[in-house]
């Protein structure tokens, strides 16, 4: 009796849960969006995951539906659990993931850390918010937004005067004066256990992850802290899977919670060669209930850059060669995406015991792709 | 432009092809001898590998045909290369790994060194054989022996009777004291770079690989003379992909070679989680002429030892939980299998900093499935 995991949504996340599922021996099904996907070599449906019947027909033979990402609407999630497939995360946790308003406000109720913010419907809330919090805020649209997009940084209403004609509520933050961005995975498994992965540092650029160094350096004031929250809010919010939480580091030794991912997340990678059982396998674990794995660093440093764009010709196999000729100690992932302007078409990493070395090697991997 | 590697056999080694091929963004094709293989997720056909025309119709659209077993035919191989197949290793190469007799009839002429050895058609040759390597021999069948399979220790022609009256000639071996037997990986791609393995330890049971240690301890004496040897022989044989060299190491300090396989190999499977670059990865970008990776060690030891067998009900899921809640470090490998007495149904690895931490973790987590 093989388990099944069914997977909704195609991209690279699904993609990297593949050698996962290969290794446990458990069968892998994939619902994409289109022919081609990344996750293409598993994908037993193509498909709207927005359409029930669509989602259902998928989900019929598997033991238990995970996620690639946290679009599919809570009403084909509720369709799935009245026909008693087990989801999970489940829609309950997911919703929190999904929409970042009702995220504040149940972080709010289980005191985590973050942000000042508010609920702004009208130009006149948002310029209040502006006002008090010294002239600027970040406002960010409550759903679907993603790597920067449906964030802005804002000194005046009208610079949102687009989203605020939409009519829907828009999440207001203060701007956080934050020493560096952080990482904190764990993961839970429905029968309650959970792991603690090393905080990481990650490098954001133009609001997308570009570079994650694991574990993050000089952390010992706010590792613990950082882990507790997460852990916290994973209780909290009653998550199966693997859970992802950005955090700001401030400068007087806090950390504040950004943003949440109820799945594998960017932030996670350097797990693949860095740590003894990496986020894909972790998550897998966790959503089939199995025994969650060690979660210990495989070296001292694992740096990962992402891969973004690619060069112009669209053709991966000149700089994969370059990148293997000079780099030959660095692990390269590609996505099986045709390359476009900022699109993650991959990632690298290195390990080591020198910081400095391996984040140059990993570095100088991902230059022969740009 | 996506490489696509096409692989004859659905086992586990084509099965563990299918991470490093989604890792290098290439695409993995393999033929497979029935449904539900170990590689059927990558499974495009299924056929057998013995007819041309079926290997011929896989084979149109790869850019390279590479090999989960060394059992295709030389014709069905030049049926390939006549049609403009790639074919890695090369036929030629390949036939070394496909039989013994010529295998150490080359190896003889490359001054690679190995047992006292004869080929013998007849019970009074073989008489002759025994009587000078003190009454005993090795007695081997050329082809398609693998896992002990078409290998007898004899004192006697009378043991080997059924294979004599078969008319074919068997390989005589003298049956060497040796200490313990070792592993040679090594990597090549046809413009000519290689890589070389840590030489590693294997422990045979019932002719069966039971257990491996990377790097084989205790080895400076004989390293550089099993590189060395290895090296040679993929020279020598002009060999594209992973060469394994089963060595036995003997009292006074030498290597002989005892077996040659042309592909990744249960000696070499400790490199997934204990090399930089694992051999299946390895093999992928050797066959499709990409720079090679680095064969550095990611922990001090790393011990695999192999799951055959397993519980007589044949449900894995159990022995599974068992493996993973007692020992959370230990990284479990199944192949998708129904457990069978003395099958290979998966395997389980180790790594750290302690030989004797790290060998009791794997092989308690194999006791699970016991």
């Amino acid at each position: 009796m093989v388990l099944r995991v069914g997977v909704i949504g195609g991209g690279q996340l699904a993609r990297m849960m593949i050698p996962a599922a290969v290794r446990l021996g458990v069968e892998i099904r994939v619902l994409a969006e289109s022919e081609g996907s990344s996750a293409a070599l598993a994908a037993t449906a193509v498909g709207d995951y927005r359409d029930a019947a669509t989602v259902l027909a998928f989900a019929r033979d598997v033991d238990v539906v995970t996620f690639d990402h946290e679009h599919v609407p809570q009403e084909v999630l509720a369709a799935l659990v009245a026909a008693g497939v087990a989801v999970r995360p489940e829609p309950e946790a997911l919703r929190y993931a999904q929409d970042k308003l009702q995220m504040r406000a149940r972080l709010a109720e289980l005191g985590a850390p973050q942000p000042d913010w508010a609920a702004v419907s009208t130009a006149e809330d948002l310029e209040l918010f502006i006002a008090d919090h010294g002239g600027v805020a970040v406002v960010k649209t409550p759903r679907g937004g993603y790597d920067g997009k449906g964030v802005r940084v804002v000194r005046s209403a009208a610079d949102v005067a687009d989203w605020l004609a939409a009519g829907e509520p828009l999440l207001a933050e203060e701007r956080v004066g934050f020493l560096r961005e952080l990482a904190q995975q764990v993961a839970r498994r429905p029968s309650g256990e959970h792991v603690v992965y090393p905080l990481v540092e990650s490098e954001q650029r133009d609001g997308v992850c570009a570079e994650v160094i694991a574990p993050a350096p000089h952390a010992g004031r706010v590792a613990q802290a950082a882990a507790r929250v997460a852990v916290a809010i994973a209780d909290g919010l009653d998550v199966s899977g693997m859970l992802a939480v950005e955090l700001f580091e401030t400068g007087d030794g806090r950390v504040l919670v950004n943003e949440l991912a109820m799945r594998p997340h960017n932030s996670g990678h350097w797990s693949i060669e860095g740590a003894v059982t990496d986020q894909f396998e972790q998550h897998l674990r966790a959503v089939l209930d199995l025994p969650l794995g060690a979660t210990d660093i495989r070296a001292p440093w694992t740096v990962m850059v992402n891969l973004l764009g690619g060069p112009a010709d669209g053709d991966l196999d000149r700089p994969r060669r370059r990148a293997f000729a000079d780099q030959p100690t660095a692990a390269v992932h590609l996505y099986g995406k045709t390359p476009r302007p900022g699109r993650k078409v991959g990632h690298v990493t290195a390990s080591g015991a020198d910081l400095d070395e391996v984040a140059f090697v990993a570095r100088a991997a991902a230059t022969a792709f740009s």
